[in-house]
């Protein structure tokens, strides 16, 4: 039903609904909301069938695709045996089932499972066990966690401390002491004075400087989100790895986002075959099908725990909910069902070369990424990277937002580092969503070199 | 399958899932884990069949009772049509619907709702509205928030901060900077210094030493949880209510656990008559059938953020998940098709009387709550309120969990105050379950006021 040019659901949506991350004022101001309705495979439709390409995974986690009515199933048939019981001081099969396959897929000994209800709760529970090893293990004062300029790693009060986007952290000081930042690896924008070598140095450095004795951790995505898919120089993470190891820092690796075939793996460490301490992860663990998160441990980081009467002090209501496990089953299921990390690993040259070949629009400066994991980064003059002005940066991302909703595809437009668009479709995407996207994307973005002066 | 007289799912756990707050070194030192694998209305079964009436709704949260076919079905359901889509930006029916329902039900203009995925999540969300609140509102400075000695809060980093519970806080610091204590109302233990009606001025006095300018929210349960249902004396709300006004302070009432039901009412405040201006959610919201929470805002809290392009600058990717949305609106429907408030109200005497019938037993100090959530205070002396030593707290209550768990109670032991026997039946409950409740608990109290020396 529309009434006055909005549905019903906006209507209501704009008086009851506090959206994530949203400009309330300007739906109350005419823009309009879309509200989906419908999901199958790469497609989801909103409330008058207009069908939208999901270039995105909906928000990087739905992995294994929309409308599978068997892994939604699957949690409606474990909740008619069993619901909801807490993990405190007992368990259910599908909580032990799940740590036990999320262990057998880890690497190495990351053999330990403690679950949340997504990632944000993931990394604070990271923080926690970090700075709880360390007090067990005779080092009360490793409280520092260290993270890179403008990652992003969550909105509790915790992850927000380790997220480096100063603009979503300003309003909530003070913040949680302890989180430090680094440069992080964006090598297309490097300053004169650094090299990609020097990146993994500069985190070296930063445990020197704070003191090694007061540095429980450092955090980082395998490729950095926010930003747009930093990808590491050659080498990184194996020297990070290193420098923990060295100052008995814990390496956290934030795979909220890519672990789960996002990069072609079970995890996104073993794309670039390093082992961290920790994992956290969340989104893809469930397809998105459920809330849930997880906080992956090696033997190691378990170890002072299992002893005498210390015990980790934290825990959640709907840590491993029985719902929630058996849905993230079901979805671990179709990917080996449907050998989706083959798909992805055969299909993402293809993805990559549809992006590359965008490079002949004027203002596409960058093409970065791995995997079903990509950005495409603007600019005003492709030979010297020359970016936008900043009011011209936000025009420009809101250009493209409006038209490629008004079209049909959803993407992420960034602008936390320069002007990014960025797909991370799902693992089934293939030739033909490449071919979609492609033909979605090149007009608008034509048409946007046209728009915003550049060079050329 | 038993092998070493434990079953495969015993040792899986043990090897592989991370309990929350669990000593995990008990069970390898041969403690026994319970594994649940179904529950039916008031009762759960582990894995090799044995019966347990749930006295605690799993952890306060399954309100409508276990076992609801068409409550998980709802969410597959939903699941295949739409299993997810974000909030961010963009909005889907399940979470609209919820938002107006929630919106109907909520007292006074508390018009406005941010969903989340626990209780955790939704009191670092209402942190991070009321700070932003009152810097858009033009009072930065205000940042502090008040909270009371021994309630729980959550354990997300800023849910901590609020927490007064020092021994769950200590491994983790630094904390969030701002969380600030004042006294809860355990009116049974008032310190000689201290009158039932100064502890509402006790909130006043603490906001007039940090300063007005520098105090955000208060936040207080309606019946405090940790402790043990700590009741508020007479006048107390309506009185802090007054003062929150008389210094622009925000009111939270945390009802992750006193809403939905829990005492009779809807929400908690109701309950006692005052209006906050944030109410932070969880638990019975879904009765636990899917992890979910809510942050439910009065209009005047969430005017600011509907003026030019000011936006509350925080989401979380599973917020207003439409499977836990539908899930939350079927458990809705339940409450009102079964009528469960009245349910309670009818009841709630029938529980009280038998709790209060237990005071012959020598060691049973106070009996307190209302609603379907009651605690019992274990002392050594019942006239002179003298407690346990804190060796014998330990004792006694390890021995009321083995002794209760081995004959089928779920129950709360809770150490944080005094001993206490918190108990918190599904709303379906009635006088079949407090009989049942009272045939385990007298015995068991009984011989534990033989075992653990007494004034009598």
């Amino acid at each position: 039903m529309v009434m006055g040019g909005k549905s019903a659901l906006q209507q209501s949506a704009e008086r009851h609904l506090w959206m994530n991350f949203s400009q309330l004022g300007y739906y109350a101001r005419g823009k309009k909301l879309p509200v989906m309705v419908r999901g199958e495979g790469c497609y989801v439709w909103d409330e008058h069938g207009k069908r939208y390409l999901d270039g995105l995974s909906s928000l990087f986690c739905v992995n294994i695709g929309h409308g599978r009515a068997d892994v939604a199933q699957a949690g409606a048939d474990q909740g008619k045996q069993l619901e909801y019981f807490p993990t405190w001081s007992a368990a259910h099969p599908p909580a032990i089932r799940l740590a036990e396959r999320i262990a057998s897929l880890a690497p190495g000994d990351l053999n330990r499972v403690f679950f949340t209800s997504g990632g944000s709760e993931s990394v604070d529970s990271a923080i926690k066990l970090a700075r709880q090893y360390h007090r067990v293990t005779g080092n009360a004062l490793k409280t520092k966690i260290i993270a890179r300029d403008i990652a992003y790693h969550g909105t509790t009060m915790g992850a927000l401390a380790l997220t480096g986007i100063d603009s979503i952290k300003e309003p909530f000081a003070p913040l949680l002491p302890g989180g430090i930042h680094v440069p992080n690896t964006s090598v297309y924008r490097l300053p004169p004075d650094r090299t990609a070598d020097s990146l993994a140095e500069a985190v070296k450095r930063r445990i020197e400087i704070e003191g090694p004795d007061t540095v429980a951790a450092v955090i980082l995505e395998p490729v950095q989100t926010a930003g747009g898919c930093y990808m590491p120089p050659p080498g990184y993470f194996a020297r990070v790895r290193e420098i923990c190891d060295e100052h008995n820092v814990l390496m956290i690796s934030d795979e909220v986002i890519c672990a789960w075939g996002r990069l072609g793996e079970w995890f996104g460490c073993e794309r670039f075959g390093y082992i961290p301490d920790i994992i956290t992860t969340a989104k893809g663990l469930t397809s998105a099908y459920a809330p849930m998160g997880a906080v992956i441990a090696r033997d190691a980081v378990a170890e002072p725990f299992l002893n005498g009467d210390t015990s980790f002090l934290h825990g959640f209501t709907f840590a491993g909910h029985p719902m929630s496990a058996a849905i993230a089953l079901a979805n671990i299921d179709v990917f080996e069902r449907e050998d989706l990390l083959d798909h992805v690993r055969h299909n993402q040259d293809g993805f990559r070369a549809m992006l590359e070949s965008l490079r002949d629009i004027p203002i596409v400066g960058d093409v970065r990424g791995t995997g079903y994991f990509h950005a495409v980064e603007l600019v005003r003059d492709q030979d010297t990277k020359e970016p936008f002005s900043p009011e011209d940066q936000v025009s420009l991302l809101g250009y493209l937002s409006d038209e490629l909703q008004e079209r049909g595809l959803i993407f992420r437009a960034d602008d936390r580092g320069g002007p990014v668009v960025q797909l991370a479709p799902p693992l089934i995407a293939g030739p033909a969503q490449f071919n979609e996207m492609e033909e979605l994307l090149r007009p608008v973005l034509h048409k946007a070199s046209e728009l915003f002066p550049h060079a050329r």
